[in-house]
């Protein structure tokens, strides 16, 4: 079962209660939080504490996306401030092993976040530490950039190397997710669905709207798959 | 005259719109974004698409507090957010005087903020190229620290030399600005003064409660001070 | 058709201009320049400035090699200053992808340099992106130095990766290109060599006299080949 | 033929010249060394002069093992101090394949140390270049802690390509090597032991108890094997 | 009363344990220890591991000097390890106070050092959490270089900065302390003498002889400043 | 009498060689070459083989102006390029006295430079290693910027300590040099001026003319404040 989620960067981010209010009306499997250092990537978002504000008001997963070096020093921070699942990237860090299981010990889920250029033979001795990999389909730090083409041989690769191995590891992918490219990420093997202007945020339509369309836009896909 | 700053990072951060609306309706002279990037200050806090967010709501100055390294890189992108005022860390960039000047040819007010040990005499040769210093009061990072005694002597030995230098540079201080502070800060010399968790964003008050408490021993300091 | 470039670094740098000039009356089909910061590399050796004093005294490509970290930030600055071509180092940046494509987008060939113990496997999700792939077959920062034999192995087996994915993407060697090692270098499927002080820059001879030597040595080698 | 080497980091620190001095009366294959910087990992140990003071104690080789950040600028120091083996790590330097050829220069063993999650391919370009590879079996920088299950495969992946390659290059495990996990590293192909907490220095035995229980212990599946 | 502290990297390194238990009966007031990380200083030298081996040996003061970047993250490690006094660069971090507010906090005595080029002006606003301040006599990293003489002039400027403020902080002076610059520095005002291979390990006498001729040379002087 | 000294960075830097012979027919007391790291200054200009490829065509004096970090690692290469004067930024060394000191056992003149902000009490304790300090006149990087008016009072106010200190050092200023600013600079106690695009590499005239006008324009002005 496919899983989508809100990426926060991408709503009106000073009024961000609002946001998981009315979106926690509709289907929503996680909230995506981009937490940025100026360095790995060059822009910022938001912090604990915003992750905290809007911790009381939904059940749905918060999943939280360092995109930072030395990830290490921030997992009791965001694990604190209410994460469920926490995803660090492979070039940020070279104790990828022991964030990873600073992560599961804690009783969270583990991510590692792979840039698009970064093969994924980073994964060859972690793959029993990893709940989910995200897939950067952008190059990371900015919303509204394209999606990158060859990122569609790497889902389908990682999805080989999950099935030839029997792991049980979600693949998110996370950039320009569009009622365009969902079709293919979802063929090539992706699990989980970051969306943000490409899909849900748009001017033209309430968040509602947007939310209704793109479930009913899943089943419909669903459906057919079945049938 | 004194200018009040609420600090933003001490408000409810996943719903900053309200908290802006609602202060707008008192005297605010400026609202204060302290800027983390998880290496200058152990934390993150907020970025560009926040500032953005806000800007339409109100008229008060922007003043955007730049805890991060090389700040030089950021300045285009907060000023194109909406900034009014930025002041950077000396001892986070060898570049001051080019970054001042950067900050200053965009046409707003340009600040210099000095930790807690970081001497006065860093000063000695932009004097001509600021608007306003910050010296912070507790060390950054963190809202609910305590005031460190020996910047009192900070305050009044900045008076001193804007004074005897004929200047026109606002001291902002930051940090555990509480009534039990603001007569002593205010005593020394002090101009700005960034309101958090000490004095505004209190659990027991409303923001308007505290917001008029605030006003109002301003004003009556004020009446005191000049009968 | 294999190419040849003078590598400048080897050159009489105080005297750019008249090696351009002379060696431009000669078959030259790029002009290499190696940038380094001091710290990818321990040394310094040129900068935008050079390239485009330069820059009107040929038509040959003018082929910039950064070896610096976080070559992003300089990309537009040599392209200003003349570059045709610019590649940069896979272990320089994390944001590989974003780089290459910046240079694509300004019209430039977009090349990948690789330091002698770099695998290969960084390559593997930016192959649209590449024109050309640098080998370092000596360790980079001085001339003089010998070239390391298992690289003959690392072209071997890039220029089967180009084949095999039906690619048109150049295999750059630099470092001590010889007559010893031309012919190794070519039989591997090197396509564009760097002459230096191995082939090039010769104290017994003129600058015209070792490119003659060179262009005929390359041109008999071809009509063998043909014949 | 397996070799057991003390971690000197596991014994009492204040007194390795006894520690020494009384294993050298055992079968010692070498000394283990590790120095750190604080960066690579979160953690101080020793320095040259302490195997210096160590070095007319005992003709078993001094393995130094460097978790530190640019390796390169302290292969000098440790050689003089009285190293015969050097290790270094992959993620510690770019420039690798010039760091290995100086451990080489100077006649020394050269190794190369990979983190946990490290994959093997970066050795792809340096087969020729190394005597030894150091799996990391636990994450570097602490004693005490867990073996990760999945180097086994680890140790038997690169087993493998060693013997496929033909090469003469030993298998160095370090962590949590104990009774427990010695059968296992053996037979995927370790050939070189470091020995701490988990063997040799136990609190409830002598050293000499312990060494000499080691010894037996694998002499006896020595024995058993070739039978 | 002038303190005496061996300087323990001086010692013989793999044997402190005796080194300490012989000095122990002599008069020593502090022992004092380097940590070096090797990049705020070119070497590497002990960690916390050999703290620990010699705490219980002793009751003198263990005074840590942290030649180390970003020392706050390993105060805690060796207050743990059991230091009773803990001195960190004054260009090692910036949150000096922050981090001697953290070693005051935990009970210990907390020292500022400055090198031989830093200025006295750092400490304007932290002297009410200054212990002492380590003054470098010499560049650090090594044992065995030369008085640097403009440092007298530090000494005695310190001494009038803390008389003027009526502050009771040691002034500690580190490096070629010796029977020629002692009577200079404790003239300018020097409290803490850090003795190394200038004074007290020397190879031509035991440490016990060594320690007597510094302890009488010190007693003397005081005698004849008494009458 | 004042120093004139031809910033290389100014000239046509394809062809230094003709520059240096045609200014060396003209008076020439020191030749100003800068070097750039990319990360102290954002640009790169020249390295150690262009000092050497100029260094047979005159006796003036090399005068090396390191902007780049950690210079303490380049000494040694740019003195056997043929410097005989380097200068250091204050701000990229923690170690500056231990560098100034390798220059001036090199045989050099030990220079420090300070960029604009920087204040003059960090030569508090480092007057007797100095033969001269580099005053930044304008933010260091680039030609064409203009001189910062505050600077006139750091050249005034550092010709007062070296004055009442009795020393005997010069004071180069470096930066946006004209007809304009020099009898300015003059009178506030410089040394040695840097001259480069504001005076003497200009479009509209011959090196030669330009330096013959810049000489005239010194003369003049000695003779009248000789008369």
């Amino acid at each position: 079962m496919v899983k989508l989620g809100p990426s926060l960067m991408c709503a009106d981010m000073g009024n961000l209660q609002e946001t998981i209010v009315r979106l926690d009306h509709k289907r929503v499997d996680f909230f995506h939080f981009d937490v940025m250092d100026g360095r790995f990537v060059p822009n910022f978002t938001l912090g604990p504490e915003i992750v905290k504000s809007l911790r009381q008001l939904t059940k749905a997963s918060f999943d939280i996306h360092l995109m930072i070096e030395e990830p290490e020093k921030y997992i009791d921070v965001f694990i604190e401030a209410g994460a469920d699942m926490i995803s660090v990237h492979a070039e940020a860090t070279i104790h990828l092993q022991r964030t990873l299981q600073l992560i599961r010990n804690r009783g969270l889920k583990a991510g590692v976040a792979l840039n698009p250029s970064t093969p994924l033979y980073n994964l060859d001795y972690i793959w029993d530490m990893i709940d989910y990999v995200v897939l950067m389909t952008v190059n990371p730090g900015f919303a509204g950039q394209k999606f990158i083409p060859l990122i569609y041989n790497k889902i389908e690769r990682l999805n080989q190397l999950i099935a030839e191995n029997n792991l049980s590891i979600d693949i998110q992918v996370d950039g320009n997710i569009s009622y365009e490219t969902i079709p293919k990420v979802l063929e090539k093997g992706a699990d989980m669905l970051v969306c943000g202007t490409s899909s849900l945020f748009k001017k033209d339509k309430s968040l509602e709207q947007a939310m209704d369309e793109l479930n009913n836009f899943m089943n419909s896909r669903c459906s057919t798959a079945e049938s």
